[in-house]
């Protein structure tokens, strides 16, 4: 199955693909094997032509007359994202947020492992969170570094957030999954998705009073 | 202060408000009084022409050779975004992620408080969670419906999570803050926001991957 490289794929595109995939996945466990554009359209609320493109973009794997192989497009999907591995993760804050990610089911927990949790408070320490035991902040730099963890997960106060970053980033970490509502550097070569939680809140009170002055 | 009505404003900008108002705020905090629109580019990265440009939607608060005053800008944006009031919220689901949104400090606290939350396991009712105390969910509508609930918070598994936010609009709601990893229907005049914190997991590893693909 030949595919275009996937760098020239938009980020539009990109951002819909885990929804696609999230579908699709739904789809296969329910013993769904193949399905349409429209029917396709119809669940996840993109118009069938929209679909069309979208995955078109992947060197086409509908066939006319016949729909997508649900397994194998979310597959392909998963590849595409970068989800046909292992991605070793810690989490810095072991507060509730912390609490949260570390239990957090990753939807059909694809991949992604939490192999450490790091707080500075020293009666945390040697605890449980999730599968992941407690270790002090002071060993972060080592730890990462021994254990080729992938991924951080930030979820200190603002205020300490971009030490924490550094110290990542500088122990070797790919990437920075951010919950510190403050906007972080990273080096060029580390990718970093923030989740700001009062943005959204704030999206929704906007939305919300928009609502209210059609009345 | 005339302002263009908010309506014909793009999602685009709507979507970066948050975040003027983020850094505005902070700059008010530290004491800054005035910031020009090359000033605020340095911080937050959009150009000068986009901070001008998104400004100007809202009637121009910048003035020439003067910049715009911080504090009026900031609650400006406030007023847009429909922060100028308080929002009554109820959390259904007392598991770790209802524990850290209930914790979480949603940025100066602006207006947004936490009266309730709600959970089916009958052992956590009664318990504290943050400042709210934990009901039955068998109360969860009388209660919503009473104490004038404008936004309900749903952290519950997936497979209970349109249930719950058809009891949520049933009672009254106009706005849903969703976290479970599944699209929600919700009546016409219900806005609602979703935070599907896998998909940007996902968006994370795709960035990885491709950053990866550059070596």
């Amino acid at each position: 199955m030949a595919r275009k490289s996937s760098t020239k794929v938009s980020r539009a595109v990109i951002k819909r693909l885990p929804r696609y995939r999230r579908y699709l996945k739904e789809l296969s466990k329910r013993g769904v094997e193949k399905i349409s554009s429209s029917e396709l359209s119809k669940l996840i609320g993109y118009t069938p032509s929209q679909i069309r493109q979208d995955l078109n973009n992947f060197g086409g794997f509908g066939q006319q007359g016949y729909g997508y192989n649900v397994k194998t497009l979310a597959d392909e999907i998963g590849t595409i994202l970068g989800l046909d591995r292992t991605y070793n993760m810690v989490i810095v804050g072991a507060g509730n947020l912390g609490h949260a990610i570390a239990n957090y089911n990753f939807y059909y927990k694809s991949g992604f492992r939490v192999i450490g949790v790091f707080d500075k408070n020293p009666k945390l320490i040697g605890e449980k969170m999730g599968d992941a035991t407690i270790y002090s902040t002071d060993s972060l730099v080592e730890f990462v570094d021994r254990e080729n963890v992938d991924i951080g997960i930030i979820c200190v106060p603002r205020e300490n957030a971009q030490e924490v970053c550094d110290k990542l980033c500088f122990a070797g970490v790919k990437g920075i999954w951010n919950f510190a509502p403050i906007d972080l550097e990273v080096p060029p070569h580390v990718s970093i998705q923030s989740v700001a939680l009062s943005d959204k809140l704030y999206a929704l009170a906007y939305h919300m009073s928009e609502e209210n002055k059609k009345k």
